[in-house]
């Protein structure tokens, strides 16, 4: 942030009085913009014992598969969100039946949250984010190809969690070396 | 946000392409900014059977207890935050041992996530945030003097779960009437 985006002055980066971080300040106005980590919410589409997964059609990750999921908006809870992003990537209503992981990026400022959810029928097709959508065997899942370490730590849970029958609420956190990547 | 963060030029309130909803969009630089919800993190702090609470030394509720809680930041997990705000709060150090609730609260966009926590001793203090910090018996909580709707939802939900011994993730929303408060 360079500019304030209440009066449009030039904002300076400076630790504000009662506060120990660093944030855009402005000289003019005195607005103090917060700068905070985003929710990612999607969610774990099942039917009939078989994964729905999303090949995307945008970058990052273009054609890799991926659980659908994508920001938080304004006015939503974190289910809406989850449902509304399958909607939207995978053309399919479900419904969520429980909060099943929640990974904190915190070197993207991030935390992704998946739910499992059951679709309400065997209806979905490709979409502008989504150049294919499909249903998997849990054994046929294409690890090598999937887009994003939060998805595939999402999906080692489920497995395991699978096995037993028994699905829980499981936290936490990927850190990614980015010197290699 | 009236002025472009990146170039300080004035923004429209507008459905960019590709988009279904209105967002501040620089017809200068072409800069989007998407205000997605805040995520709030916070701990039940608990002390060889106790519970510890904060007395507000600060607005919006000035004079009523809360659980030590505040906005998560960047470049931190969700329950490195949760550990943050109790230490800036009530100047204790507590570890997390499981995420017990999370509270959507569509209307002003936030999430307010409750970890389960041990204090590591009976250590705390008055800080610039709380004029007054203690313990509580479960049988004493001042439940009419509590700070906010999802401290007293996950208060409940506490009891409720202490007296099972067995503690779950717990998820729900705050509907508030707008109208009436």
């Amino acid at each position: 942030m360079r500019y304030c985006p209440q009066c449009g002055h030039a904002v300076n980066m400076i630790i504000p009085a009662d506060d120990n971080r660093v944030r855009a300040v402005c000289p003019h106005c005195e607005h103090i913009d917060y700068d905070n980590p985003r929710l990612i919410t999607g969610t774990i589409p099942m039917y009939q014992g078989k994964l729905l997964l999303c090949r995307r059609n945008i970058e990052p990750r273009l054609g890799y598969w991926t659980l659908p999921a994508g920001f938080m908006e304004n006015q939503e809870t974190t289910s809406e969100g989850a449902l509304r992003e399958t909607l939207e990537e995978s053309g399919s209503q479900a419904i969520c039946r429980q909060a099943f992981s929640m990974i904190s990026i915190p070197h993207i400022n991030q935390i992704h949250l998946f739910y499992l959810a059951d679709l309400l029928k065997d209806d979905f097709h490709a979409t502008s984010e989504s150049s294919e959508v499909a249903l998997f065997e849990l054994s046929d899942i294409p690890w090598d190809e999937l887009a994003f370490s939060s998805v595939t730590r999402t999906l080692e849970l489920f497995i395991e969690d699978h096995k037993t029958g028994h699905y829980s609420f499981h936290e936490d956190t990927l850190i990614i070396n980015t010197l290699s990547e």
